[in-house]
């Protein structure tokens, strides 16, 4: 937790009552004590500092003061077949923390069905993971994230609006035959150009979705002989997605 | 597990009998049955298929026949300041599922004492979080790693000689004020350079300890405004290097 993030809610004025999680890392991690500047954010907003004013029991009493930009969001999009939730937590939180814009969980015919009944999908909330990698990172703001349990009006009715004014359309598959570098050759027209990166499920996507993604202007790309897990394969492709804009 | 890893003493001519986790993934994951051809691999040796013979209670008798080396060993050391053992872990088979050459688990200002003492490091025996890598990349060959509890002689004594011949010396540090890729402008001779590559504890590397790296030809590089986690930064700073050496 390098940003102790909270929700405009909580504020009274400049000062933020905290109990729980984040007043138990202040005290036990952090070991701070009054009068302590600590980083803080606000979910949606600014970044700043936290000065402790009070400390009773459970309880830390921060006087907040809000004063910069969170870092930019990077205008990338990534599709993601649906992994086991354990997996899928922790793969939100590091999207979340090297900055995407928006998050689309789809199904694919490698996406065990039981996935699609865990609790966290069942209830819709991803707050808890998504938050976890914007105090990771030192962010405020949320992606959209949506979930989409058919894969084919995803596809074919739900994409084609979003993919305008997006040329850079990545799928990573291992059969395809060209690099990420390659895949996205001559597609990145300006530093800040949009681009959305879809990645499948354990196995790969079936030829099918291949297909489907390819008519939708996606270009496939290999990460080489290696197969990755997804915890590895999203940093990575993020990364080396954010390092081709860098070279733009 | 997407490569069945034998140890070649387990091997009696073309046979081998497994029992335990790898039988058990053959039975209950991959339901196998006798006859079905499996991926196989030699710890340090050929790829291949392993034809199920027998299948007995808990056993599975594969016949192996080996064709195929492994997926190229990129060049690339990992120099890491050991983080909490349940993340050494993760990020050890992160590490060898994108390829390494060689790791270096390193002491550093910001490292808890305690991790020193986890069992993982005291035995020095990482060949389980490893070999987890290697099954998950189906590659069969382990990286050499070494453990160095003290700095100081690490970097000036130990690190000197393991230099000649790699020009490509990248220090990440929040503070360094250039990308990856400027940090590396120039040094990357050939697209088989090696390369060595330093990631600090949580909390970083401190002016000491970038000094001694920066003496020792080191090239701060920063990510961003954004702080990683050890598991997000490892395989998004190995993707870039990866990216960079193709790029040549």
């Amino acid at each position: 937790m390098n940003l102790i993030l909270l929700h405009p809610r909580e504020l009274t004025g400049q000062h933020v009552t905290l109990t729980g999680r984040r007043a138990e890392h202040i005290r036990k991690i952090l070991r701070a004590t009054i009068g302590d500047n600590l980083r803080v954010g606000i979910l949606g907003g600014l970044l700043g500092t936290g000065c402790i004013r009070e400390m009773i029991g459970n309880t830390v009493v921060l006087q907040v003061h809000l004063t910069t930009e969170p870092p930019p969001f990077p205008p990338t999009g990534l599709i993601l077949a649906v992994p086991r939730p354990i997996m899928l937590k922790r793969v939100l939180a590091q999207a979340v923390s090297m900055g995407v814009s928006r998050i689309f969980l789809i199904n694919a015919n490698r996406v065990e069905k039981s996935f699609f009944s865990s609790t966290l999908i069942q209830n819709n909330d991803f707050t808890e993971p998504l938050c976890l990698g914007l105090e990771q990172a030192m962010d405020t703001r949320l992606p959209e994230i949506s979930v989409h349990p058919r894969f084919r009006p995803f596809v074919e009715d739900f994409l084609p609006e979003l993919l305008r004014e997006c040329p850079v359309r990545l799928l990573a598959h291992p059969e395809g035959n060209q690099t990420i570098a390659q895949a996205g050759k001559g597609l990145w027209g300006q530093p800040g150009q949009r681009a959305i990166l879809a990645i499948g499920p354990e196995g790969g996507w079936v030829d099918f979705e291949v297909q489907r993604f390819k008519e939708q202007g996606f270009m496939p790309f290999s990460l080489g002989a290696r197969i990755l897990r997804v915890d590895t394969a999203v940093p990575a492709l993020l990364a080396q997605l954010s390092l081709l804009r860098q070279l733009v």
